[in-house]
Protein backbone atom coordinates (compact mmCIF):
# COMPACT_ATOMS: atom_id res chain seq x y z
CA UNK A 1 0.00 0.00 0.00
CA UNK A 2 1.48 3.28 -1.15
CA UNK A 3 2.63 5.91 1.96
CA UNK A 4 1.87 9.44 2.60
CA UNK A 5 3.58 10.75 0.04
CA UNK A 6 2.60 8.82 -2.97
CA UNK A 7 -1.19 7.71 -2.42
CA UNK A 8 -3.51 8.86 -4.22
CA UNK A 9 -7.45 8.78 -4.37
CA UNK A 10 -6.94 6.26 -7.11
CA UNK A 11 -5.37 4.24 -4.51
CA UNK A 12 -8.54 4.27 -2.22
CA UNK A 13 -9.98 0.46 -3.36
CA UNK A 14 -13.71 -1.02 -2.73
CA UNK A 15 -13.48 -4.26 -1.32
CA UNK A 16 -16.40 -6.75 -1.58
CA UNK A 17 -16.70 -9.35 0.94
CA UNK A 18 -18.64 -12.27 1.30
CA UNK A 19 -21.77 -11.36 2.82
CA UNK A 20 -22.75 -15.52 3.52
CA UNK A 21 -26.48 -14.81 3.15
CA UNK A 22 -28.47 -17.18 5.23
CA UNK A 23 -32.36 -17.11 6.27
CA UNK A 24 -31.14 -16.33 9.46
CA UNK A 25 -29.21 -12.97 8.60
CA UNK A 26 -26.19 -12.56 6.91
CA UNK A 27 -22.53 -12.38 8.55
CA UNK A 28 -19.61 -10.80 6.86
CA UNK A 29 -15.78 -11.15 8.21
CA UNK A 30 -12.93 -9.27 7.84
CA UNK A 31 -9.46 -11.25 8.99
CA UNK A 32 -6.25 -9.36 9.98
CA UNK A 33 -3.57 -9.37 6.25
CA UNK A 34 -6.50 -12.13 4.46
CA UNK A 35 -9.22 -9.11 3.21
CA UNK A 36 -7.15 -6.42 4.56
CA UNK A 37 -3.04 -6.26 3.74
CA UNK A 38 -3.05 -4.69 7.64
CA UNK A 39 -3.05 -6.17 11.14
CA UNK A 40 -5.96 -4.96 12.80
CA UNK A 41 -5.05 -3.02 15.78
CA UNK A 42 -8.10 -0.89 16.89
CA UNK A 43 -11.64 -1.12 15.73
CA UNK A 44 -13.90 1.84 16.68
CA UNK A 45 -17.56 2.47 15.34
CA UNK A 46 -19.93 5.97 14.90
CA UNK A 47 -23.11 6.11 16.10
CA UNK A 48 -26.00 7.72 17.16
CA UNK A 49 -24.87 10.52 14.78
CA UNK A 50 -28.19 12.87 13.61
CA UNK A 51 -29.20 12.77 10.38
CA UNK A 52 -27.56 14.81 7.77
CA UNK A 53 -24.42 15.14 10.04
CA UNK A 54 -21.22 15.40 9.41
CA UNK A 55 -17.97 14.28 10.92
CA UNK A 56 -14.90 16.69 10.93
CA UNK A 57 -12.03 15.46 8.37
CA UNK A 58 -8.42 14.52 9.07
CA UNK A 59 -5.42 12.37 6.90
CA UNK A 60 -3.22 10.38 8.66
CA UNK A 61 0.50 10.11 8.50
CA UNK A 62 1.07 6.05 8.44
CA UNK A 63 -2.40 4.76 9.85
CA UNK A 64 -4.34 2.54 7.14
CA UNK A 65 -7.89 1.85 7.28
CA UNK A 66 -10.47 0.07 6.17
CA UNK A 67 -14.43 2.08 6.57
CA UNK A 68 -17.27 -0.05 5.99
CA UNK A 69 -21.20 1.54 6.75
CA UNK A 70 -22.34 -1.26 9.19
CA UNK A 71 -25.43 0.01 9.06
CA UNK A 72 -27.29 3.12 7.16
CA UNK A 73 -25.56 4.85 4.76
CA UNK A 74 -22.94 8.00 4.44
CA UNK A 75 -21.08 9.45 1.95
CA UNK A 76 -17.23 9.64 2.18
CA UNK A 77 -14.74 12.23 0.93
CA UNK A 78 -11.48 11.13 -0.42
CA UNK A 79 -8.78 13.63 -1.16
CA UNK A 80 -5.33 13.13 -2.21
CA UNK A 81 -3.96 17.08 -2.18
CA UNK A 82 -4.58 17.66 -5.95
CA UNK A 83 -8.10 15.61 -6.98
CA UNK A 84 -11.11 14.46 -4.58
CA UNK A 85 -14.20 11.94 -4.68
CA UNK A 86 -17.02 11.13 -3.45
CA UNK A 87 -18.43 8.14 -2.79
CA UNK A 88 -21.73 6.72 -0.93
CA UNK A 89 -21.42 3.69 1.51
CA UNK A 90 -24.38 1.87 2.14
CA UNK A 91 -24.33 -2.03 2.20
CA UNK A 92 -22.48 -3.80 5.19
CA UNK A 93 -20.82 -6.18 2.80
CA UNK A 94 -18.68 -3.45 1.16
CA UNK A 95 -15.49 -1.50 2.56
CA UNK A 96 -13.28 1.65 1.20
CA UNK A 97 -9.42 0.70 2.11
CA UNK A 98 -7.94 4.27 2.50
CA UNK A 99 -3.99 4.40 2.72
CA UNK A 100 -1.94 6.98 4.36
CA UNK A 101 -1.87 10.47 3.22
CA UNK A 102 -5.64 10.87 2.11
CA UNK A 103 -7.93 13.58 3.33
CA UNK A 104 -11.40 12.41 4.35
CA UNK A 105 -14.51 13.47 5.87
CA UNK A 106 -17.94 11.66 6.65
CA UNK A 107 -20.65 13.48 5.53
CA UNK A 108 -24.89 12.90 5.01
CA UNK A 109 -25.10 10.37 7.36
CA UNK A 110 -28.72 8.75 7.50
CA UNK A 111 -30.48 8.34 10.73
CA UNK A 112 -29.68 5.20 12.62
CA UNK A 113 -26.15 4.56 10.22
CA UNK A 114 -22.85 2.83 11.99
CA UNK A 115 -19.65 3.91 10.84
CA UNK A 116 -17.21 0.99 11.42
CA UNK A 117 -13.90 1.32 11.24
CA UNK A 118 -10.83 -1.38 11.07
CA UNK A 119 -7.16 0.47 11.55
CA UNK A 120 -3.46 -0.95 11.26
CA UNK A 121 -2.47 1.06 14.42
CA UNK A 122 -3.61 2.00 17.83
CA UNK A 123 -4.57 5.33 18.40
CA UNK A 124 -1.34 8.37 18.32
CA UNK A 125 -2.64 12.05 18.31
CA UNK A 126 0.63 12.47 16.36
CA UNK A 127 -0.55 10.60 13.60
CA UNK A 128 -3.47 12.80 12.56
CA UNK A 129 -3.38 15.67 10.45
CA UNK A 130 -6.54 18.08 11.12
CA UNK A 131 -5.45 21.29 8.92
CA UNK A 132 -6.44 20.81 5.15
CA UNK A 133 -4.23 23.41 4.36
CA UNK A 134 -1.28 21.87 6.32
CA UNK A 135 -1.85 18.43 4.38
CA UNK A 136 -2.54 19.79 1.32
CA UNK A 137 1.11 21.17 1.30
CA UNK A 138 2.62 18.40 2.50
CA UNK A 139 1.20 16.51 -0.24
CA UNK A 140 2.43 18.89 -3.24
CA UNK A 141 6.04 20.12 -1.44
CA UNK A 142 6.37 15.68 -1.24
CA UNK A 143 5.17 15.24 -4.22
CA UNK A 144 7.49 18.31 -6.52
CA UNK A 145 10.08 16.81 -4.47
CA UNK A 146 10.16 13.53 -5.48
CA UNK B 1 -7.77 -15.41 30.41
CA UNK B 2 -8.99 -19.07 31.83
CA UNK B 3 -8.87 -21.77 28.87
CA UNK B 4 -10.89 -23.82 27.50
CA UNK B 5 -11.10 -26.38 31.07
CA UNK B 6 -11.58 -23.79 33.50
CA UNK B 7 -13.82 -20.72 32.35
CA UNK B 8 -16.20 -20.50 33.72
CA UNK B 9 -19.84 -18.07 33.06
CA UNK B 10 -18.06 -15.79 35.95
CA UNK B 11 -15.47 -15.33 34.10
CA UNK B 12 -17.40 -13.70 30.94
CA UNK B 13 -17.04 -9.72 31.75
CA UNK B 14 -18.92 -6.90 30.75
CA UNK B 15 -17.21 -4.26 29.93
CA UNK B 16 -18.12 -0.32 29.16
CA UNK B 17 -16.15 1.57 26.94
CA UNK B 18 -15.76 4.78 26.20
CA UNK B 19 -19.04 6.58 24.24
CA UNK B 20 -17.24 10.22 23.80
CA UNK B 21 -20.67 11.55 23.16
CA UNK B 22 -20.53 14.54 21.50
CA UNK B 23 -23.55 16.74 19.44
CA UNK B 24 -22.54 15.01 16.19
CA UNK B 25 -22.82 11.54 17.52
CA UNK B 26 -21.12 9.12 19.48
CA UNK B 27 -17.81 6.98 19.33
CA UNK B 28 -16.21 3.81 20.61
CA UNK B 29 -13.17 2.93 20.17
CA UNK B 30 -11.17 -0.63 20.89
CA UNK B 31 -7.74 -0.89 20.68
CA UNK B 32 -5.85 -4.32 20.56
CA UNK B 33 -4.57 -4.99 23.72
CA UNK B 34 -5.28 -2.16 25.52
CA UNK B 35 -9.31 -2.46 26.22
CA UNK B 36 -9.50 -6.58 25.32
CA UNK B 37 -6.61 -8.58 26.48
CA UNK B 38 -5.79 -9.97 23.10
CA UNK B 39 -4.96 -9.00 19.59
CA UNK B 40 -7.86 -8.62 16.88
CA UNK B 41 -7.04 -11.10 14.52
CA UNK B 42 -10.46 -10.72 13.09
CA UNK B 43 -13.84 -8.90 12.92
CA UNK B 44 -17.17 -10.28 11.75
CA UNK B 45 -20.81 -9.03 12.12
CA UNK B 46 -24.07 -10.48 11.73
CA UNK B 47 -26.80 -8.02 10.15
CA UNK B 48 -29.74 -8.21 8.15
CA UNK B 49 -31.21 -10.83 11.17
CA UNK B 50 -35.07 -10.88 11.13
CA UNK B 51 -36.70 -10.10 14.12
CA UNK B 52 -36.91 -12.71 17.23
CA UNK B 53 -34.54 -15.11 14.78
CA UNK B 54 -31.79 -17.00 16.60
CA UNK B 55 -28.16 -18.07 15.69
CA UNK B 56 -27.10 -21.06 16.71
CA UNK B 57 -24.55 -21.93 19.71
CA UNK B 58 -20.79 -23.24 19.58
CA UNK B 59 -17.89 -22.90 21.85
CA UNK B 60 -14.32 -22.21 20.88
CA UNK B 61 -11.52 -24.42 22.02
CA UNK B 62 -9.31 -21.38 22.17
CA UNK B 63 -10.43 -18.25 20.58
CA UNK B 64 -11.51 -15.33 22.93
CA UNK B 65 -13.88 -12.84 21.53
CA UNK B 66 -15.89 -9.51 22.71
CA UNK B 67 -19.45 -9.20 21.59
CA UNK B 68 -21.21 -6.34 20.61
CA UNK B 69 -24.69 -5.19 20.08
CA UNK B 70 -23.41 -2.31 17.56
CA UNK B 71 -27.26 -1.67 17.13
CA UNK B 72 -30.51 -3.18 18.61
CA UNK B 73 -30.52 -5.49 20.91
CA UNK B 74 -30.00 -9.65 21.15
CA UNK B 75 -30.10 -11.62 24.35
CA UNK B 76 -26.73 -13.72 24.41
CA UNK B 77 -26.85 -17.10 26.40
CA UNK B 78 -23.60 -18.13 28.00
CA UNK B 79 -23.13 -21.62 28.66
CA UNK B 80 -19.80 -23.21 30.72
CA UNK B 81 -21.10 -26.94 31.16
CA UNK B 82 -22.43 -26.99 34.32
CA UNK B 83 -23.97 -23.04 34.90
CA UNK B 84 -26.12 -21.07 32.25
CA UNK B 85 -27.15 -17.47 32.38
CA UNK B 86 -28.65 -15.18 29.88
CA UNK B 87 -27.69 -11.33 29.29
CA UNK B 88 -29.28 -8.90 26.97
CA UNK B 89 -26.85 -6.50 25.37
CA UNK B 90 -28.17 -3.24 23.46
CA UNK B 91 -25.90 -0.81 24.37
CA UNK B 92 -23.33 -0.10 21.67
CA UNK B 93 -20.58 1.04 24.28
CA UNK B 94 -20.58 -2.23 26.37
CA UNK B 95 -19.41 -5.75 24.82
CA UNK B 96 -19.06 -9.32 27.09
CA UNK B 97 -15.83 -10.50 26.86
CA UNK B 98 -15.63 -14.45 26.44
CA UNK B 99 -12.89 -16.79 27.03
CA UNK B 100 -12.85 -20.10 25.38
CA UNK B 101 -14.73 -23.02 26.72
CA UNK B 102 -17.88 -21.05 26.69
CA UNK B 103 -20.84 -22.04 24.57
CA UNK B 104 -23.01 -19.39 23.95
CA UNK B 105 -25.62 -18.70 21.59
CA UNK B 106 -27.21 -15.50 20.43
CA UNK B 107 -31.39 -15.17 20.37
CA UNK B 108 -34.45 -12.64 20.62
CA UNK B 109 -32.23 -10.18 17.50
CA UNK B 110 -34.31 -7.03 17.12
CA UNK B 111 -35.44 -5.86 13.55
CA UNK B 112 -32.46 -4.00 12.12
CA UNK B 113 -29.54 -4.84 15.08
CA UNK B 114 -26.12 -5.41 14.17
CA UNK B 115 -24.13 -8.38 16.16
CA UNK B 116 -20.17 -6.82 15.99
CA UNK B 117 -17.52 -9.86 17.06
CA UNK B 118 -13.64 -9.04 17.52
CA UNK B 119 -11.84 -12.39 18.20
CA UNK B 120 -8.34 -13.22 18.64
CA UNK B 121 -7.53 -15.52 16.03
CA UNK B 122 -8.58 -15.76 12.41
CA UNK B 123 -11.21 -17.93 11.05
CA UNK B 124 -10.24 -22.09 11.52
CA UNK B 125 -12.97 -24.50 11.73
CA UNK B 126 -11.11 -27.22 14.31
CA UNK B 127 -11.38 -24.47 16.69
CA UNK B 128 -15.19 -25.19 17.05
CA UNK B 129 -17.39 -27.00 19.10
CA UNK B 130 -20.57 -27.11 17.82
CA UNK B 131 -22.31 -30.12 19.24
CA UNK B 132 -23.68 -29.28 22.98
CA UNK B 133 -23.50 -32.85 24.51
CA UNK B 134 -20.05 -32.81 22.98
CA UNK B 135 -18.81 -29.82 24.92
CA UNK B 136 -20.37 -30.41 28.01
CA UNK B 137 -18.67 -33.80 28.08
CA UNK B 138 -15.34 -32.01 27.30
CA UNK B 139 -15.93 -29.73 30.00
CA UNK B 140 -17.16 -32.34 32.76
CA UNK B 141 -14.06 -34.65 32.33
CA UNK B 142 -11.62 -32.21 32.03
CA UNK B 143 -12.85 -30.44 35.80
CA UNK B 144 -13.18 -33.83 36.89
CA UNK B 145 -9.31 -34.57 35.79
CA UNK B 146 -8.21 -31.73 37.44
Amino acid sequence: MKDFNYSRIEDCKLISFDKNHRIKGNITAVNSGEEIPFEIKRVYYLYDIPGGEARGGHAHKNLKQLIIAGSGSFELILDDGFNSKKIRLSQPYEGILIPPGIWRELTSFSSGSICLVLASEIYLEEDYIRDYENFKNKKRKNSSNS
